[in-house]
């Protein structure tokens, strides 16, 4: 493959003397690049409150239904033993829609184009994503302005820095980009400046097919291949409560026709668009998401689907949404009870409702984290740069998820109990008193035995002072603009660029994409 | 006692017209002010590494031994069974050793002088202290400088406003007071400006005695209560490695005769104190613990102990302390285990090394937090206030931790599964499309349904920049000040405050305390 190689374009416009050494940025870690829980998950509710809210959750879909504003999907509901009643009301057969849901696979291994980029979600795996779909994007240098291909451009080069990241999140919005060409042009920066897992978004079939087409040249499989192929991953968001929309039924069904993931998420705001409780708010999610993950299953058996929680809570006292609340963790601890009921791989998120990239934006994603991780997550979106409640992406805010990331790829990492690392030697030798600086079992460990920091600054205050005080947002902002410049595109043959080039060319010949169907 | 009741002096420098409303400051929650953890805690090892690490640290016990630089500590030792060795060397013998610490409570419920202020610690149940023991304190305003005692009473006074704080730390050190006589001012600044748990400093036998005194003399105690009544408590760090200075093992027997409580706290910091593997930094911890914890079971058997971990690392290219890291988390999970192999009390701390309350401070803490509280920790030390690895108590970091302690404690509080809670009700009413604002279900509930922040902005971008774009550090600023100027100073019966007046007049007239031995 090397010899083939070519640098896309993009990664041309910086000369070699603008790229600095980043050596924050670690080298390859096999832990780093597929993490593996090696906790119990921890729980929010019995056995018997999760079967309540199952039972409940199948109740709401029987009696009262999904709105499914789709003939196409209505159809295939209805030809797998679901009732339509007036207003497009798909009312769902609990034992059917069990029979389905037993269908899909329990875990699922995504392939990035690089080699070694493969990630497995399910189980005790767990795949890390950034964020995406934001309108805006933000730095300290220029604040907060409208997404454009060159931001995205430049998360995708950070991106491929990290080994803790696995997946690329579509990021900003490209609105510089008219929007029937924009998927064009954002899958083609994630798949020239990275060689990590693509977002596909779901806006309409064309939109679809045109992206799946250009992974499938990116990735060099024939369509057989790519069909069996999962090297992609989207996501279906209900229209809560109890709506899916016409982009999302053509999205379901697109993706599980092309193998290509699904992750079905409610968008279930507790107090807003679900119940108050989180209780509730939990049997809405669940109804919500098991209806949308049997389409798939109707349409393509074994399809690679992920049960998706995202339910949090508003603030009633205003009405806007809030994350990394107490309640999100609760809610993140029982999804993961809920998503193992069904033998599900579970997507759950990293996020907060601040504006900046402050220490809220540090502790409510510490927060989502914890109960992400803990609760068993198997996908984590929006697990670098997400802000403002989503609606930016922020630089320094996506280093600092990085370090937080990093921190839990390490704490993943099992301790080993064995007479060398119970170290009684070292504790004879050094007695009582004295230091461990300098024994044989610290020379021999010290280079690898603890986290080493990407953000962090565990200097005495007087030297942090004498290099100018800064804080982690500033010294964040200057590893992003440090790694952005440092980047590298990874090798494409360039036969595909020139096959995907020709493609892109054609279908923006021949008008581009509806998004509207 | 409200007949009774005085203001302290030190509470009246501020007017009525300077007070200002803290609409932040939560009234009583019973959940916030007893802390009890609903999940299993995380587990670090199997059942079978941690009898290695209880096994290797009774060999380095009974084969090392620990330097006692005390001759009654030494002399009680081998009362009960352990060994002299030349170099005030104690040598354990396993089996007395184990007797002993089979001898102290599971739980403990301390009692501060406020009605409804006991915590109780051991099995689920948790205790919240502030910080302590730093050289300096900070704020936006003055930045970082030495410690006063001013200052003291701020800390003192914003500690009273929250009820997820259940035990005063020491704060900042009144450098400003000499040394012989510092105990005086910081034990009557703590008694007079809040109601809680008081802290007491192994600084001499003097300086013990008098503390206790103070302590006893405001709660209002005879001695014989006092003597049964833990009222107080206070930390004992060894000296790591494997050694227990004069001024501990003082500690210890004083704290151990007056029935007050001891928590044992290995300074074990893996990679200088203590072996560069966390297993072998664990062996080392335990022994220490084991060690110390013993003393006080020899001198009153049943005396409140609580096993202390503290085990972190240190940046091996620097030797600086690291705090919050993935090492420290894995050990606070181990700790919890170790502490309950022998039934005790878990004492653990929120900690950072960062040298700002800014990102950083935030994610480490959150990190030591989560290991902390998933742990099974049930003395949380350093729970708001810390900063700089313990070299400064920040006001604006204090706000910070006391909002993600109210997070936790809400975190605690079990969600309930019935009809009303899950909601199909109202699922029933809204349908398809639409929201649950206006529902019954939420009218009843959305005044209680979510945790309200203390310091989280949720508002919109442009409302947030509206009101001058303050990130998290500087709100927290305001709201500490604030809240120091709503400080009331909670009712101290008058007589009991000339007694503790003339019992400080008198031992300060005598010269003070000898804080050497």
């Amino acid at each position: 493959m090397t010899a083939m190689t070519t640098k896309p374009r993009t990664g041309g416009r910086r000369g070699r003397a603008a790229k600095r050494a980043t050596p924050a940025v670690k080298t390859f870690d096999r832990a780093w690049r597929q993490w593996v829980r090696p906790y119990a998950p921890v729980e929010q509710f019995s056995a018997d409150q999760i079967e309540a809210i199952h039972e409940a959750s199948l109740t709401v879909l029987k009696e009262v239904g999904i709105h499914v504003m789709n003939d196409e999907a209505r159809a295939l509901y209805v030809s797998a033993g679901m009732t339509e009643a007036p207003g497009e009301i798909i009312r769902f057969d609990p034992d059917a829609l069990m029979e389905l849901i037993a269908k899909a696979p329990a875990e699922i291994t995504l392939h990035g184009r690089g080699s070694d980029r493969q990630v497995t979600l399910g189980g005790k795996h767990v795949g890390i994503c950034t964020t995406g779909g934001t309108p805006n994007f933000s730095d300290l240098q220029g604040g907060r302005r409208p997404g454009t291909l060159a931001s995205l451009d430049d998360f995708c080069r950070v991106s491929q820095a990290f080994d803790v990241i696995h997946m690329i999140g579509p990021f900003v919005e490209a609105q510089d980009i008219p929007p029937s060409l924009r998927h064009f042009a954002m899958t083609k920066s994630v798949l020239t400046l990275t060689d990590k897992v693509p977002f596909v978004f779901f806006r309409g079939t064309e939109a679809v097919a045109d992206a799946y087409e250009m992974i499938r040249i990116a990735q060099g499989l024939s369509h057989e291949e790519f069909a069996e192929t999962p090297c992609s991953y989207s996501v279906a968001n209900s229209n809560s409560p109890l709506m899916l929309d016409l982009l999302m039924c053509r999205g379901i069904i697109d993706a599980a026709r092309a193998g290509q993931v699904m992750v079905l998420t409610p968008f279930t705001l507790s107090g807003a668009m679900a119940p108050v409780t989180i209780p509730g708010a939990l049997v809405q999610q669940n109804a919500e998401a098991l209806a949308g993950l049997s389409l798939s299953q109707i349409v393509r058996p074994g399809a690679p689907v992920v049960y998706g929680s995202f339910t949090s809570n508003v603030d009633m006292r205003s009405g806007a949404p809030a994350f990394g609340t107490p309640e999100y963790v609760k809610a993140a601890f029982a999804s993961g009870q809920l998503a193992r009921r069904y033998n599900l791989p579970l997507r759950s998120s990293g996020v907060t409702a601040s504006n900046a990239p402050d220490a809220q934006a540090a502790y409510e994603m510490q927060m989502s984290l914890w109960g992400a991780l803990m609760g068993g997550t198997n996908l984590l979106l929006h697990g670098a740069g997400w802000l403002e409640g989503g609606l930016t992406a922020s630089a320094e805010k996506f280093i600092m998820d990085v370090e937080m990331l990093q921190m839990f790829a390490e704490l993943f990492k099992p301790l080993e109990v064995n007479e060398d690392t119970l170290g009684l030697a070292a504790i004879r030798d050094v007695g009582h008193g004295g230091h461990f600086f300098g024994t044989q079992h610290t020379i021999e460990r010290f280079e690898t035995a603890f986290y080493s920091p990407l953000l962090s600054d565990w200097s005495n205050f007087e030297n942090w002072t004498d290099r100018g005080s800064l804080d982690a947002t500033q010294r964040a902002n200057r590893i992003f603009h440090d790694t952005v410049a440092a980047h590298e595109p990874p090798p494409l043959p360039a036969d595909r660029l020139e096959e995907m080039e020709a493609f892109v060319a054609r279908r923006i010949a021949e008008g581009g994409a509806d998004i509207d169907r």
